[in-house]
C-alpha cells in the first residue's frame, strides 16, 4: 500500500559509483548503475536471457553487461548486444525514470509516462555554503507508515531518546497539526527550558552557552509520498525563539526520506542539514555519528511494533491528538493510492 | 493444543528484577514485570495506543510505562495515565493472573476468572534447609508433549546420556506405569548395579564410596499441565534401596516445568532439588552445570524429531510399554483440553 | 520435478566413515551408513518408534542404532531388535538401493524394484593410473536444472570466471549441440588462441610452454538424470587439437554430479579428472583448490537467478543457440519424469 507514481530516494550516489546496485523499491526489483556519460540509469534487475540478476554484472562503455552470459542492456530496458546473437526480438525489461539530484538518486517506480522531474522536492541546503549535511541509511523491517507516524509525533523522543534529544517538556507541551493541501505540519514550541544533551553540544559548537534556558522548536512537515523534514533548533531565551538571529540560535533540519522496500520493510535515508558552523567538517561527522546512534534507537521499537500489528491485525489503534500528524499524513497517502488505482 | 486454564511457570524471579520481560506463553504475547510493592504483574505485551511492545518500556512507581510514548499501564490492563491525554476511554488489554511462589513466576494464560492460586503445585524443597536447588532454562523448538514423552521414558538415558546418567541396566529393567486420577507415575527400580559417572560423583560428594554396587531408582511423576518431577537416586546395595537411610544414599528430584511457547516450541525450566549435602553451594553449582550439559544433549534430538513429525504428519508412531508414561499423560492432557473446549 | 528411478550421487565415502549421515535427496530424508561388513546402507531417516532421526544414532555390529531409545534398524528397513520389545510387528521404513562405486555413494531414491546397478555410469578414471581425480561438494539453493543449464553453456566462463578459465574467444566461437538418444553433447573448438590463466598453469605443470598459441576444446556431455561430464583441454597449436598426442596437450574431464535435495536446492558434487601428470599429488591438491574457487563463483549467481525465477514465475526465458544444451537436456528430463508418472 504505497503510491508508485511518485519519486522516492533510492540510493546515494556513492552506492553506484563502483558497481551496479540491486535494490528493491516498492516491491520492484531494480538495478541502479551509471550508464553513458556517467548518467544514472535504472532497469529491472532481471536479465531477459535467463533471469539472472543484472546487478551482479558490470558496466562497460555505458552499457550494463549481464555477469552471466554477457548480454548488454541499454538504459531503456532494451537489449543492445549479446555475443553471437541477434537481439532485436529480445523482450524488453522495465526501465525506470531515475534522476541524480541534491545528493540522492531518485526513482519513479510506477508509470514512467507520468514521471515529471519537476516534482522532485527542492532541497535548498544542497551545495549551499550556508548549510552542511550529513546522513545515513538504515534498513528497517516495518511498514513505511509506522516511520511516518514516528516522525510526525516527537513525544517519543522523551522515551526512546531520553538521553540525547528527549526531555519531559516535549511531552508536556501540546503540538498543533495543520493540513495545507498535500502537506501536513505538526509544530511544537517550548519556552524557557533547559536544553537536552544533544542541543547543549550544538550550542557549544556554535560558541553559545549551554547552561542557560532556551526556546526550542520542532516543526515536522510531511509531504508525499513519505518525506518528513523537521525544522529543529534552540535559541537563547528571549531572542525571538524560532525567529531569533543566527548568532543566538542553532538551527537544523532533520531529513527523512522513507522508501518502501516491501509492504513491511523500508530503506530509511536519514540526515541532518544544519545552518550553523557549516564549514566545520569534523562537526558534521560528529553530528552524523550522534544522529546515527539516536535514530538507531527506534529500530527495535518499530520492528517489534510491526510484528505486534501483524499478529493482531484486527485490533484498532488509538488516534490521539499527538497522532494527528501521522493520521493526516496517512489520509493523504490513502487518497493518492486511491487515485492511482482509479487511473489504472 | 494445550490447556490454558492452568498454571505454567513463566519465568524465574531474576528475569524480571531489572526490567520487564516479554515472553510468549501458549501463543499469548505477555509482558512480565514487578509492579506496585514489587509484586509481579503480567499483561498483554501490546500498548493500546499504537501496538508497541510494552516489554521495551520500564517500570516507574509500580506502573509499566510504554517506552514509545509514555502510556502508563496498570497491572489490571487498564491505562492509568498518559501525558496530555484523558485515558478513561482507552481500551483495556488482557491482564493475566500471575503469582511469584517457590522461586518461580507462575502465570495462568486462560480465563482469569477461573484462576485459583491453590492449584499451584507445592514445591516442598523451596526454602527448606534439608534441600538445595539449582536449575536453568532452555528454549527448544518442539511440541511440549515430546518433552513429556522424553521425561516419562528414561530408557533414552542409555542412549542420549550414555556418558553421564545412562547405563545399560535402565534399558534392561522393566518400568511400571500407574495412573492415579490426573497423575501418571512411571517407576523403575534397579538392584545391584554399578553407578554411572553422574551418580559416582554424587556418592563421593556425600562421602560415600563410588566403587561398590548400588540400588538405583527413577520415579517419574507427571501432573498437569506439563510438570514432570522425577525422584532419582542410588543407595548402597543392601540398605533398602529407595527406603535406605539418608547416610546410605543420595537422593534428588529432577524438576521439569515445560511451558508451551507455541504449538511447536517450549520454555523448558529444568533443575534438580537434592536432599544430600544441601549447604554445599559449590556442589549445587557443579550439579547445575552437569545437569545443564546433560539436558542440553536432548535438544538436537527433540528438535529434529519435531521436524520429522511435521514432515510426516500421517505416520502412526509406536506406543510401547516404555511409552506408557507419555501415552497416559497425553490422555489426561487431551481430556483437559476437551473440557476447556466444552466450557468455552 | 526430477526423475526418481535413477542413480544419484548421494555422498563421498569419507562422509559416512565415522558416523551415519543424514541427507535429503529428491525430497526423501535418508540416512546413509556403513552396515554389515562395512557395506553402505540407506534407509529413511525416521525411527519407526517415535520418529527420531536415525542419523543421530550410531552403528553397532552392522546395525543402525537409534540414538534416542536404542531401536536397532536393519539395512532392509526392518527393525532387528529393541531392548525389552518384540519387534516383529514394527512397521518397516523405506530402504533405498545404494551402491559404493568409483569413489561415490550412489542412491536410487525411487522404486527400489526397478534399481539396476548396471545403470550406474562407468567412471573410467577411477582407480586408473593414467588419471588423477580431486573434487568437492557444494550446497546451492537452486533448481538442479539451472546448474545443468550453467554447465551446458560455457559462454558463462567469459563472465563468471573471467580471471581463470574465461576468455573472450569462448563467446566468439559458436558451439554445436547434438542429441544422441538420452545423451546431449555441446561442443566448442577454438583454434590459435592464447590460454587463460588456469590453462597456462596446467601447461606449465605438464612441462609445456604457456606463452604460445593453443587449440582449446570444451565438450559438454549431459546424461540423465543430471550428470554433466565436460572434456576440456588445450594442445599446442598445430598438433591436432583434441587429437594431439599426450605430450603436446593437457587434457581433463570436469565432473559434475548434480543431486536434487529439494525442488530448489542441490548437492553439487564437482571435480576434475586429469590425464596429465597423474602421480603429482600436490598438483591434484592445487587444481582442486583452484577449481573450488572457480566453481564457487557460480553460487551467488545461481541462487539469485533462482530467486528471480521464483518471484517472476510467468516470465518466459529466452532459448538461444547457446542454450541448446540445457534445453535439450531438459527435454530428456521431462520425458523421463513423464514416463515415471505414467508407470505410477
Amino acid at each position: 500500500m504505497f503510491p508508485k507514481n511518485t519519486w522516492y530516494v533510492a540510493a546515494t550516489p556513492g552506492e553506484i559509483d563502483e558497481k551496479p546496485l540491486g535494490r528493491t523499491i516498492c516491491n520492484e526489483r531494480i538495478v541502479f548503475y551509471r550508464g553513458e556519460e556517467n548518467k544514472v540509469a535504472a532497469v529491472e534487475d532481471f536479465c531477459p536471457h535467463r533471469g539472472a540478476p543484472l546487478s551482479l554484472g558490470y558496466v562497460c562503455e555505458g552499457k550494463l553487461v549481464c555477469g552471466y552470459h554477457g548480454l548488454e542492456m541499454g538504459c531503456d530496458g532494451k537489449t543492445v548486444h549479446m555475443p553471437g546473437q541477434r537481439v532485436r526480438g529480445f523482450p524488453a525489461i522495465k526501465a525506470y525514470p531515475v534522476v541524480e539530484r541534491y545528493g540522492f538518486i531518485w526513482v519513479w517506480p510506477g508509470d514512467a509516462s507520468k514521471a515529471d522531474e519537476a516534482k522532485i522536492p527542492v532541497l535548498e541546503w544542497y551545495d549551499n555554503p550556508e548549510w552542511a549535511y550529513g546522513g545515513g541509511l538504515y534498513h528497517i523491517a516495518c511498514d513505511y507508515r509506522l516511520m511516518i507516524d514516528n516522525l510526525m509525533d516527537l513525544t517519543h523522543e522523551t522515551y526512546v531518546h531520553s538521553t540525547s534529544i528527549g526531555q519531559k517538556e516535549i511531552d508536556e507541551t501540546p503540538c498543533k497539526t495543520t493540513v495545507n493541501g498535500d502537506e501536513v505540519v505538526t509544530a511544537r514550541y517550548m519556552s524557557g527550558i533547559l536544553p537536552p544533551p544533544f542541543w547543549k553540544a550544538a550550542l557549544r559548537s556554535n560558541n553559545l552557552p549551554d547552561d542557560v534556558t532556551v526556546d526550542r522548536w520542532q516543526i515536522c512537515r510531511f509531504t508525499p509520498p513519505s518525506n518528513v523534514i523537521i525544522e529543529v533548533g534552540v535559541a537563547l531565551e528571549g531572542n525571538g525563539g524560532y525567529d531569533a538571529p543566527n548568532d543566538k540560535k542553532v538551527y537544523s533540519k532533520v531529513i527523512d526520506f522513507i522508501t518502501p522496500e516491501t509492504e513491511t520493510s523500508i530503506h530509511y535515508f536519514w540526515g541532518m542539514a544544519r545552518k550553523f558552523n557549516p564549514k566545520d567538517k569534523a562537526l558534521t561527522a560528529t553530528i552524523r555519528e550522534g544522529q546515527g546512534k539516536i535514530f538507531g534507537e527506534d529500530l527495535e521499537m518499530l520492528e517489534k511494533q510491526q510484528r505486534n500489528l501483524l499478529d493482531y491485525p484486527d485490533r484498532a489503534l488509538l488516534m490521539l491528538n499527538i497522532d494527528a500528524g501521522g493520521v493526516q499524513s496517512r489520509k493523504i497517502i490513502d487518497r493518492l493510492v486511491a487515485e492511482e488505482k482509479a487511473q489504472a
